[in-house]
């Protein structure tokens, strides 16, 4: 039922996210709280809580496609600390992010290294 | 020297991408054999040659980004077909392809699953 | 619960676009019928089942980001059948089309145009 | 005659978008009028002034493609107060924003969607 | 006036596209001839139709942000034909693709380079 | 040879946007020289290098791009500035920003035109 989809979403989130994803839900309250209840719904109690991949593979695919789009910095900056929290290495990050400059321009690469060079400075913070 | 990278690039793009990729290389030798060179030096021969990321995540982060992308359907092809190459499973690359649709909206992941039809019938032939 | 998100929604995607929608259904059955479910339950089910907005402002959103998009031709097409579908004229969807030449340049509406010609063509047929 | 589109389009730029409109026709004096004056002649004179279709769904349609293109920010605030301006509510403007999490993704609509707390915030300031 | 600019943009776009152009603008005539009319008064007539930068210059750019944006292709084979008509050399045109793999990534300049491999050999048919 | 690729990209680099092109790659050097190196290496040593086209009109064609693009607001004003030192004139840069509202859009170009105003503002500071 709907609840079991938030909550498993929620908990999900969390784990993944951290503080970060908390932030975005919070923001949304007094604007749309409806816009937070299906962020947390459908990715993360639909799709994340998926056991047919594991959560290193998918946060790889998001940043790799965040990267590679190009107009979303700030949920970049979310997926590159979720990545990190699921035990993508840092390395391995900074290979998807490089690669980007194949597909989608050496720009969106150059963006994304810089969004990761802020996380990691955050995080070391 | 630039001969290794070709050759390098050469090897993996075979290796990766079989027949699919030796085609589009044959394809731009009448109309811009540069550009078939860079293709094979670049990201093969530099970015798929490196080894702090294994191909299966490679393969990965770039069905990502070309099904996000959504203007690339024979590049999207090629790959799938290139990750299947490599090891990623049938399973994987449709849950790569459907969390597509949290970050680049649904018709990028239903017209990145129909490739995905396309390439399996294909396969099967 | 989960059920009624899915009858809701297939409810209202057969009601808006008709056997368009349908096959697109269908069409995912072989390959990956949860992103068949999740097509219905979240677009369909969760957003536009929302009665805070009637449904012809809906088509008219969707066409505009969809032409806007404008990798997205098969969806756009499904789209403006729906739009005609819920009580769209032909001559208000001509002008969102026509619109994007602001917002998203002349090709893009160009190829919005010529997808409407097509979805006209096919209805009198 | 051009002078015709160009105060058409003036006096409905300033009827629509107010200030905001009008300082980004300023902003453009010293750089490029040409653009600015393009800006009123064609966006406004042309394509807004057609009666075809009500200037609430013009804004529908036109804040729909920018929050699905996602890299127009300044744009879409404009034309977030432009809707309210014409007569579009609040809660409409939610649903558009909110709708595109389904053609363009959820980062896109969180952007908007924070892009509108932020017009929300300066009208009642 | 009005006509002048459509007169003076007509005339443009039959020197610089030739029957392509008039193809373009003859498929509008049944479905939605404002924007036919538009497409010549807006970029033929007020922009092309400007003096300050020479026509080879202008088809760089526009084949370069075709190529580039990806989804456009019938336009792109447009504007790949008026740039040889105005001059450009067919070597030019092909650096200006491959640069796009710079920017845009390698999927973009490849599909950029086989739209102007149909071009060529659509006139030398 | 690799070193040959690198250091005839570095000069070009330098000769062509200078400080600005010199910032980015040093910027790279704690997060991931190979980015830097690699930006170096293909744009330039491989790319702008080659002599079948002259870099106004190279310049031309990734102003044209980036503005189009919509995403790489740095990157767009380090390729302003490219531009200018190579000789392209701030009327030649300014209608090729103009030209963009024709194929991506009036909200791309006022934001690629911005960009050059900043640009103007700091060579002129």
């Amino acid at each position: 039922m709907s609840d079991s989809r938030f909550d498993k979403g929620l908990k999900l989130l969390n784990e993944i996210d951290g503080e970060a994803g908390q932030n975005v839900i919070d923001s949304l309250q007094d604007i749309c709280p409806d816009l937070a209840r299906y962020t947390i719904e459908f990715p993360f109690g639909d799709i994340y809580a998926r056991t047919e991949l594991d959560l290193k593979s998918r946060e790889i695919a998001t940043v790799a496609a965040l990267t590679a789009l190009g107009h979303c910095a700030p949920q970049l900056k979310v997926h590159l600390n979720a990545a990190l929290n699921v035990g993508c290495s840092e390395q391995a990050l900074k290979e998807v992010i490089l690669q980007m400059a194949v597909y989608a321009g050496f720009p969106a690469a150059l963006n994304g290294m810089f969004a990761f060079k802020e996380v990691l400075a955050e995080r070391s913070a």
